[in-house]
């Protein structure tokens, strides 16, 4: 499979470094490319107790994503899912560790456990306080006399890297992060396996399975099931959990394995915190991408019981973006409705002559129907004339409804009956057009001006223009000379609809998927509808 | 594809549910779903401007994962890939605007643009200051009038945010915003299309191939060219939004399109961060999944340029996990390796009783070389003899160099010794061994109790204990005997080498692969060793 790398070998240095470079200034490493990948604090001054975690790459943000101030001091990454060796562990230490000590946050694999035990014999050697936490939070396989370390280890991190933060010793810490260790209990579930650098992919889990209790390099799950839903999927993973949660406040890590999306990771998370099985767990850290397995589609619950001091630790805050934070769960709160939401009913009133005009115009615009539907026919579903022909059937039967007397009051009325009666975007656009108008006739307008500045907004939100073979290349023109007639309108509004027949190219609305020779020689619909309207407004004296 | 939800129907209020469920409750929604799916801050005083987006989902976080103090004030969700109704736009502005106004922050599709449009307008008439913004950075279609919105909307957010926040008034934030607007370009690459929820994948970008200039939406790209690797991915990235970054220092947003894996998108932020091309951009937001589509593996990158006020502005504090920051592009700050990575060479010293007794030792490994190799054949791979014999032989002829006369130095000398010459988890586990006893020497342990520590170290570092079919099954009784003389010692580890032949489970090393079959009858290698060496020991006397 395709991926954005430049080659196996140089993908964990590439990697690394772009880290650094986007860091801000905030981290450094050692020297000692491509065998010693040591990513460290770069504000370090070795006075508290110094926190060094790591393992094989391909886990990020896990761990040099967490290395900062009140996190971890150092990182120590390996090849992609391979130990680092014993030389760049013993850098790391020899870099970072005061006369404060070190503490070692180790995940449960063999490798792991032999390269820093051995690199932290060798910093002892130095006269150098070390101590190793080794953290087994899998609880996949219940009989396994060792478990391995998967996502819990963030807890380890963030309880540690506030403990230090704060100047604590390292007797203390190791303490705290050996106890929150032997509280912990982490499980995984995937819809797929990973796909691993410069190797095939496993096609191990079929569509439409999923695996529970997998690993975080691709070992295969304890067991494969149904794929049903998110709600089944987390209360399998939560039952589990669900004896290792003692009746008392948890806090959950609800980590992405990799490729599973924000959308589904938030739908995860309303099933967690919904979930009766889940009710002793009052606080989240995530949904976020943690500890992951490359691009595995699938996610991880960590949980871990809290009281006061390991809440605070927690929930301490670090300037470190791959940390999520840590929230309460809490209920959806609904806020109600605003009022306004149906559009204002305006008090009817009358005026013979708007009234005269609107019904012209409403019968100008049904006796179109037919020629302007042939004539959409050329660029489009061909039935702009139905379409126009229905609202004004709608319009002219509401006339008894309207504020005729108010011009403000009716322009936007007549916004809200054309959204309300032609659906689609021409209503939208419509509705937008005349209330507008309505608004410029509020703020003192005349009429022509308040059409104008109604036209202005629909290129504002519509986003065409003159030229773009819309309605508005006759509306514009016919707006612009109405002050002086409507004859003079009705001429500008001709001349510009048939300017259309020559514009080849739509630049707005469906006619813009039209190809060229189906346009030319056609004036665009709405465009004659306009010119029709005018001209018979003309016509009518 | 399967998918971590419950329904197409309810994936986005569910996504939204759990937003809301683990924001701490600095998050709150508009009641009326299914239809209206607000989501606005919990905290909000519509003191000052509100500040409003949305549209479409599946390209979370944006928008409701950025509504907090110091960006949106509400996000207006449709369905995926959707835009919302006019009456949900109408409630977001109802609910969250006071007299400072509200901003509308839209990208440019048409459904959206109408959509926010006609809300706005419907707003306005019942006397609100609304006014709108239209989000139009993509540059993959160079003429196309009408260019989509895509990550750069960001940039507008937290511009826009971080000037509400201050007070700043509705003209001047929508002044800012139109201003960033005018001047910034993105453009996407993806290496594959993304599996819309309830559809089929479309499967239009073959293997090795990639997608340069596609939608948000998996509409198809400008152009599909060969992918060659990372350096080259960002290259024609940067190529592209070259005409538009001018002489003048420039941000860009990093953008995960969904599925780009953090160890890939550290790859791409390195390459941008080295390219000739980007050399005017000096500063990044992420990367970061910040406008993603849905499960794309792609990235995109959006570019802006900084003034004072744009930089403060984007660097403004806000807490809002979403938001990654930004940092300050520099190059890689490498550190000089720590002296002490070759371990110390001992000053050599004399002492005839302790020569002798090493040399006795080693003659006693390399005589077992064979038995040993057809023991372990019996459980792994035949060569634990092997391993032993050599590492004796290397020991034997360095005696020279050792510190005979000093128990602590000479310890950690042998474990460096074996560590260099055994390879493997026994070389490392021995030398963790003879380290920590040099360690307990140091510390005025006696030998017996020192080798005793060292002993619990490496139970403690590779995780096995009496029991568990190890050497440590021999060695732990003979070292607790040993203060009652060599001989009750070689009795004790006789015992426990010969228990071993009983234990049918390995429960550490490379035997816990074997089935029980092949295990019982037999005695554990290096339990053997170890009885053959203090056996040997006490017959010499």
């Amino acid at each position: 499979m395709t991926q954005f790398i430049n080659s196996k070998e140089t993908l964990v240095t590439d990697a690394i470094d772009g880290l650094l470079e986007t860091s801000g200034g905030k981290l450094t490493r050692l020297d000692g490319y491509p065998h010693i990948k040591v990513v460290c604090r770069a504000d370090w001054d070795k006075k508290n107790v110094a926190l060094i975690s790591g393992g094989g790459s391909g886990h990020e943000p896990a761990h040099a994503g967490f290395v900062g101030a009140g996190m971890l001091t150092a990182a120590v990454c390996g090849e992609v899912f391979a130990s680092p060796s014993v030389d760049a562990v013993l850098a790391g230490i020899l870099a970072v560790t005061g006369d404060a000590g070190c503490l070692l946050i180790v995940k449960n694999y063999t490798g792991d456990r032999l390269n820093f035990g051995l690199a932290a014999e060798r910093a002892r050697a130095f006269g150098l306080n070390v101590s190793m936490v080794v953290v087994d939070d899998d609880i996949a396989l219940p009989d396994l006399p060792q478990p391995r370390g998967v996502a819990g280890t963030l807890f380890v991190h963030k309880i540690a890297g506030a403990m230090a933060q704060a100047g604590d010793s390292l007797e203390g810490i190791t303490a705290a992060a050996s106890s929150a260790i032997a509280n912990m209990a982490s499980i995984g579930k995937s819809l797929d396996t990973c796909t691993v650098p410069g190797s095939a992919k496993e096609d191990r889990i079929a569509p439409g399975m999923a695996e529970l209790g997998l690993g975080i390099h691709g070992e295969a799950g304890v067991e494969q099931v149904a794929f049903k839903d998110a709600k089944n999927a987390m209360d399998l993973v939560l039952q589990k959990l669900a004896p290792k949660i003692a009746d008392e406040p948890h806090v959950a890590i609800l980590n992405n394995l990799g490729s599973t999306t924000p959308l589904e990771m938030s739908v995860l998370a309303h099933e967690l915190a919904t979930s009766e099985r889940a009710r002793n767990i009052k606080r989240i850290i995530g949904p976020a991408p943690m500890m992951t397995s490359l691009d595995m589609h699938g996610f991880s619950v960590s949980v871990l019981p809290i009281d006061k001091k390991t809440t605070a630790r927690l929930e301490d805050p670090v300037d470190i973006p791959a940390w999520s934070g840590m929230s309460e769960i809490a209920p959806v709160r609904v806020s109600p409705l605003p009022d306004g939401l149906s559009p204002i009913q305006p008090i009817p009133s009358k005026n013979e002559t708007t009234r005269k005009l609107i019904s012209q115009c409403c019968s100008l615009l049904t006796s179109s129907e037919k020629e302007l539907n042939l004539l959409d026919a050329k660029s489009g579903d061909g039935d702009t004339g139905s379409t126009l022909a229905t609202a004004a059937r709608a319009l002219n039967s509401a006339l008894d409804r309207l504020p005729l007397a108010d011009p403000t009051q009716l322009f936007r009325a007549v916004g809200n009956e054309l959204s309300q009666t032609m659906g689609g975007s021409s209503g939208v656009i419509l509705a937008i057009f005349f209330g507008a108008t309505g608004d410029a006739c509020a703020s003192g307008k005349p009429v022509a001006k308040a059409l104008l500045a109604g036209l202005e907004r629909i290129s504002q939100v519509g986003g065409a223009v003159k030229g773009d073979r819309t309605m508005i290349d006759a509306l514009e023109p016919a707006l612009q000379a109405l002050p002086s007639g409507i004859v003079a309108a009705a001429k500008a509004a001709r001349d510009g609809a048939d300017a259309t027949a020559r514009i080849g190219r739509a630049k707005a609305g469906r006619a813009s998927y039209v190809p060229e020779e189906n346009l030319i020689g056609h004036n665009d619909p709405g465009a004659e509808a306009v010119a029709r309207l005018f001209e018979g407004l003309a016509q009518a004296g």
